[in-house]
């Protein structure tokens, strides 16, 4: 018998932890020791804090945000949105940055991705007919597509277009363009032809 | 109402894991989000192994290094190894090097540090009696010091020598000088100082 190695429940962990993006075997090994020498309360809390989030977080049923329980997200359940603007984002992770720019009070849509035939994502496996229904539960609206800016977004909004063209909403892109802060010198082409073709008078 | 930021139970995990080492919050929520979006079995799996290796890994109560549910280690366990060979380590981390080496198969001891008084670690802080009771009931044997080559390892093993001193045992050090592999070019002044003092007759 040898004492190579560490006792059965300590390996598993770092099996476990292993299995985290960006972590390889010596980071988990690491990590483990980390957690079994100074950080025991730390683990302990970390082990009831997965459970809990991997079982509470579901998405929201009407637009695919993060949520609690299978509830309407906060966006959602909010009474003072404006009803009439409907943007919509690849992921749900993509809500984050807009909410926190503070630009925007209306609900959103999460694709759950975008068209990409290359890696095997066709329209059907987005939630393009949850949006077809909302966009005709609320007439008059105004679909954003805030897709980004590479080819599969492109792809994306094209075809988004042509399914919400016959029902009866105004659609928009958001602008593309310099980004805040950037020099024309750092601009690649593609960046600046797009911010020539969206010019707007002042 | 704001949906600026993810629900409770995901917020929650995303303390728990920057309170890892060498997690920052921008890690932390990259992990989050994949462990909910792709690794929710991954997650569960790791919050019961997080569990487990808290509850089931102790201290072997003889030597100090990793074992199970209180119970002695792989190496105390083992009736085939050398009782008259006791390697003094800092941490039971160290052992397992050793064990790899597959140069060593007699029993150990996990200090539990070292000597540093500008860190507040003391002699009576580290598991320095328990040393001495284990050499008293096997005398005739002999302590291997396998410290680090630093400052607090050299001040440990003069302490830990004059300790031993009026015990029944032999007291050896492990050999300081190049390592495998190394060229002299690489080496510091101090290894090669030691290298050359601790020469041997070929």
């Amino acid at each position: 018998m040898k004492a190579q190695d560490y006792p059965l429940a300590m390996r598993e962990l770092i099996e476990c932890l292993c299995r985290l993006p960006g972590t390889g075997r010596r980071s988990a090994e690491r990590l483990a020791l980390w957690l079994l020498q100074h950080g025991k309360a730390d683990a302990r809390d970390l082990s009831t804090a997965l459970i809990r989030a991997v079982e509470q977080t579901t998405a929201c049923p009407r637009c695919g945000f993060f949520s609690t329980d299978g509830e309407l997200c906060a966006a959602c359940a909010d009474p003072t949105r404006d009803t009439s603007l409907l943007c919509v984002v690849e992921q749900p992770t993509d809500v984050l940055p807009i909410e926190r720019s503070g630009s925007y009070h209306g609900l959103y849509h999460c694709l759950g991705g975008k068209v990409s035939p290359l890696d095997g994502v066709m329209p059907e496996q987005l939630s393009i007919p949850q949006l077809l229904d909302r966009v005709r539960e609320q007439p008059g609206c105004e679909v954003i597509l805030a897709l980004g800016s590479d080819v599969e977004g492109d792809a994306t909004a094209l075809y988004l277009a042509e399914q919400l063209g016959e029902l009866p909403c105004t659609i928009s892109r958001i602008a593309q363009g310099m980004p805040a802060g950037a020099g024309l010198s750092q601009a690649d082409s593609i960046t600046l032809l797009r911010a020539i073709q969206g010019r707007t008078k002042i």
